[in-house]
């Protein structure tokens, strides 16, 4: 989940200097971002600073993220010709900032490197929309009215995802995640007809890397089931769905991640760690990666963050490791989701 | 659910000469809207046309609806002391041109008046974030860490929705709706906690009155138990949870309400035709109120509407009827959820 932003004074204070995809594209403010957090909070695994419309430049989007706005998409994507008009990803050529940046990263950090990128829908939901969204109507007017450019925008995507996280790996990611932030506007059918198959494409694509694929939406309690089966090790659950709950619906042989509300983070102390003990009784000690529900709100103390991290640390023993540690990550890529 | 809006074109005509709070506060105006709707399409049940945050200026809110973004609350309440200045409301006193448009309408429509509200914490999120929120951190915040300006800011918006909800009842609605639009953002605990008594407090006030009482969320899937206890006849569902799967969520003695995606009428025929099937069948024909999921997208064409409102009237006679008739709705107010 994203750690790094605007509750850090430290990267408040290197925005003021520098845009935020500047800073994804210039591989040191990169790789500094992504360490701020670590360095502050003592996390157990860091994950790349970037953002996921990142690729799309590189596939000829014209974009920009405005403050306050979000990604906004000069030519909207509404038809099979304008499908047409997106350029196969070749990492190494399209984003050769990013693969340094995750180089510098696996060589600087003494913890594993999540890689991550965004999934097909979320982002052909921000080229269809041409920004963010409130009810994503043209993603799904453009789904059900023609499905095949649907099929062939959604393969694109995958394809670029599928290339753009194995080069992750490559270059030195220990995990990947794979967010699919609006995909819980869509019902489970809608997610198994439209969605599901590039899914699994891209997750299956990474089994032979052998690092542990981490698949997580917003809001998307209905499809935590789908979600695993797509091909995940490990499933995101949002805050909304109980943990223990969670880990029912994605069923047996997966672990869990989560799921702390980030709201949380901004409460007392005594209101904080009684949530943050809930989800660590909750996940139960084994096959959980402890995590807030979604990323760091902008309006949290980071002395709160790293307190938190802290009464993790003091829990896991007692209850078998959770999390990664320093000593599991010198393993390498080969962990797998059972060893987390 | 909101059925007028911007898909109608008599509509967006009306719009081009009167602003949002004008028409809500115009009594000829709220009539006139709508009735567009119940002319054009031919459904069941009329629902008062005006906007949540009509109480709270009643209450001593400043407030506007700025065009693209939604209500803007000029004094955000943040302490103890803001709650302190919310006035109570008198219906009567304060919101008479509801009142006066409830008249009129239970004495010109031949199907029931569904009157609504917004429900305490989707209030207190407008009035506490100062307009929409993406996350609804000022609220949680004020929730976790100000628990008893919460709470007394909880039980003066109940205080106010049960007035408003028992006099528009008394002005001839036939059935009520509790909107809680944002309650889906809370976590099972954090809704038990910290909403559900007051909203039991409204469902319960209005028991006496015998009318239907309609409790929706949008994205509270994991709260439909919990919303049916509170105290309603019928829940709705959006359509992120399958209605029978909803059904089972709410439990024995309650109707569903709900729940095609609205954007599967932005569909062609044959897949919107698909999909509202699928809802009826799983529906099963039998304490279920056909509806969306949620409000109608402004993209929709009216034609697709009115053909699926055809297709549910069709299907549903076999089946033992669904939604209100004109017959069943002489009845007047004496109808329970059973009934319907």
């Amino acid at each position: 989940m994203r750690q790094a932003g605007r509750s850090l004074p430290e990267y408040r204070d290197l925005r003021t200097r520098h845009g935020m995809l500047e800073i994804c594209r210039t591989p040191e403010l990169a790789v500094e971002v992504t360490l701020q957090p670590i360095r502050r909070l003592g996390v157990d695994a860091a994950i790349l600073f970037s953002d996921i419309v990142v690729p799309l430049q590189a596939m000829g989007v014209a974009l920009e993220i405005r403050p306050g706005v979000g990604p906004v998409i000069e030519h909207p994507i509404r038809s099979d010709a304008d499908v047409e008009g997106l350029l196969p990803l070749v990492p190494e050529e399209g984003v050769p900032y990013v693969l340094e940046a995750v180089r510098a990263l696996a060589s600087e950090l003494e913890v594993p490197l999540i890689g991550f990128a965004g999934a097909p829908f979320t982002l052909a939901s921000y080229l269809v929309e041409g920004g963010p969204s409130k009810n994503h109507s043209r993603t799904k007017a453009l789904m059900y009215s023609e499905p095949q450019a649907w099929r062939r925008l959604m393969r694109r995507l995958a394809d670029a995802v599928l290339a753009y996280l194995r080069a992750q790996v490559e270059a030195g990611a220990g995990a990947v995640q794979l967010f699919d932030s609006w995909v819980g506007e869509l019902s489970a059918d809608d997610y198994s007809t439209y969605v599901l198959p590039e899914v699994e494409r891209i997750l299956g694509g990474l089994a032979d890397l052998g690092v542990p694929r981490i698949h997580f939406g917003v809001g998307s309690g209905e499809l935590l089931g789908l979600m695993a089966q797509a091909g995940a090790d490990v499933v995101g659950v949002d805050w909304r769905v109980p943990i223990d709950e969670g880990r029912k619906r994605v069923g047996d042989g997966y672990a869990v991640q989560g799921n702390l509300d980030p709201a949380a983070c901004l409460a007392p102390w005594d209101v904080l760690e009684a949530k943050a003990l809930d989800v660590l009784e909750r996940g139960g000690g084994h096959a959980h990666v402890f995590n807030l529900g979604h990323g760091v709100l902008p309006a949290t103390d980071p002395g709160s963050l790293e307190r938190l991290v802290d009464l993790v640390h003091d829990w896991s023993p007692s209850r078998g490791g959770l999390g990664w540690t320093a000593e599991q990550s010198r393993g390498g890529l080969g962990r797998t989701a059972e060893q987390i």
